[in-house]
């Protein structure tokens, strides 16, 4: 299975380029040979649109949309898998969504950690689910979703072998000296969520605008398989075996990723 | 608060050896001005010692041991704090223990996960303590632990600060070409686990005979204070403000590393 990110500078606001934008990279992607390609966080619009009128307007229902209905389109004619940020126009309210499209399946996961004025736009997402598709079981997570180690677990817990994960991610707050090498806190989540847990991740984030792109492909040793730069645009793709995620729980005779977790020691809120 | 790790070479089954080391290690903390010192698991006796007997002989109580009571002696004589791995002789069982030790107090927490055939020789800790000292909540984990990211967020919910990792790492399985640059992977849960949860870490690992040094001190931002190199005996030290890690746990006016987390979305199991 060849999983690939599409790192690129999103435009706020700009439906229409953004649509367009996305069309190159997944027809990019498909020439490479892509089964499946991660596109950074709210693709549709950007995250930065000066309150809740202009996001409401831009807003698109799932999968009725223009959004939705491109990328079912187009994993149709290409025969590929996308992931996807789309802000999504619920029946109830805003959500900072994204949808995971096949040839032949469509599904949707809304972001279940909003980091700061996200909080006043959208509404919480309330389940972390694992989407059983032919290549095995992926899920999805969106940029600050990484910061909190349980969803990763649990969506391993869960049976994904591979967690993507649409960012936006603008700033690190690490001080300058403090950071290592080329290393996001976004590729240090995803390298120690993929280590812990033994599965891929694939994160593709934004460029431009202050935005740190460093998308990156994870392998379930915690290995860099592919790391974007911090300002191009780029699509960055590996060859993975998701049933590595699952034989390679084991970590020897005796030991084991998952079964290790001494649930009992842990804190009653976790 | 000036913290400290002793990075050097303990020889297994050598504890007359291990422990004038570790006394060097603490007069030369001492005499830099450090208030916590943080040395290597099984800093009595190593971690390869060739089955249950010599383990057992290699033993100690605690408090009642020679290594605790040397290092009660240094706390006290040199008024600082020692964090170190004992090979220790429980009332029923060996344990992979570390002790914590002020000039007036001494605290023991047991390894909670075990590394492949330490299960066989070791009985698994029940309990995840933060302990109250002068300087703030300190929580410890001993290696392998800190590849559970619910160990360090059991502590960290449980109002640690500083996390201490005592550890003995000899490989991290990354393929060569998939590591980034100079962290291994306990670094890299260091700084995952300091920033998901905004508290320092402290991780003091073993060199010599494949052991793979880079012992680190990690602030909440998940930034490297210092890093100590790959084969050299050294003692790396930081000062840090433990109080930063309960202020920035706010990440801005709207954001909390733990109040963001959705705990109703978490598996059940967790």
């Amino acid at each position: 299975m060849r999983v690939a990110c599409a790192q690129y500078a999103v435009r706020d606001g700009d439906r229409e380029y953004n649509l367009r934008r996305s069309e190159a990279a997944v027809r990019d992607a498909a020439d490479r040979g892509v089964d499946l390609v991660v596109l950074p966080e709210l693709a549709n619009t950007g995250c930065d649109l000066d309150g809740r009128e202009p996001a409401t307007s831009l807003a698109e229902p799932i999968p009725d949309g223009p959004t939705a209905r491109l990328w079912r389109k187009l994993a149709e004619d290409h025969g590929i898998c996308i992931v996807g940020g789309v802000l999504e126009r619920g029946e109830d309210a805003l959500y900072n969504s994204a949808v995971l499209i096949g040839p032949d399946f469509l599904v949707c996961y809304r972001k279940t950690h909003l980091w700061d004025r996200e909080k006043l736009l959208y509404k919480l997402g309330t389940e972390l689910p694992v989407f059983d598709t032919p290549f095995g079981g992926i899920g999805v997570l969106v940029c600050y979703d990484a910061w909190f180690p349980e969803a990763v677990r649990t969506l391993a817990l869960r049976g994904a072998g591979l967690i993507c994960i649409p960012s936006n991610l603008p700033d690190d707050w690490v001080p300058e000296n403090q950071r290592r090498g080329d290393l996001t806190m976004l590729n240090v989540h995803a390298i120690a969520g993929a280590n812990a847990n033994r599965l891929f991740v694939a994160a593709a984030n934004r460029v431009g605008d202050g935005y740190l792109g460093r998308s990156c492909i994870i392998d379930p040793t915690g290995g860099v398989l592919v790391l974007a730069g911090a300002t191009d645009e780029e699509l960055i793709f590996a060859d993975v075996d998701l049933s590595r995620a699952r034989r390679e729980k084991s970590l020897t005779d005796l030991s084991h990723a998952h079964g290790d977790r001494n649930t009992g020691v842990y804190g009653a809120t976790l």
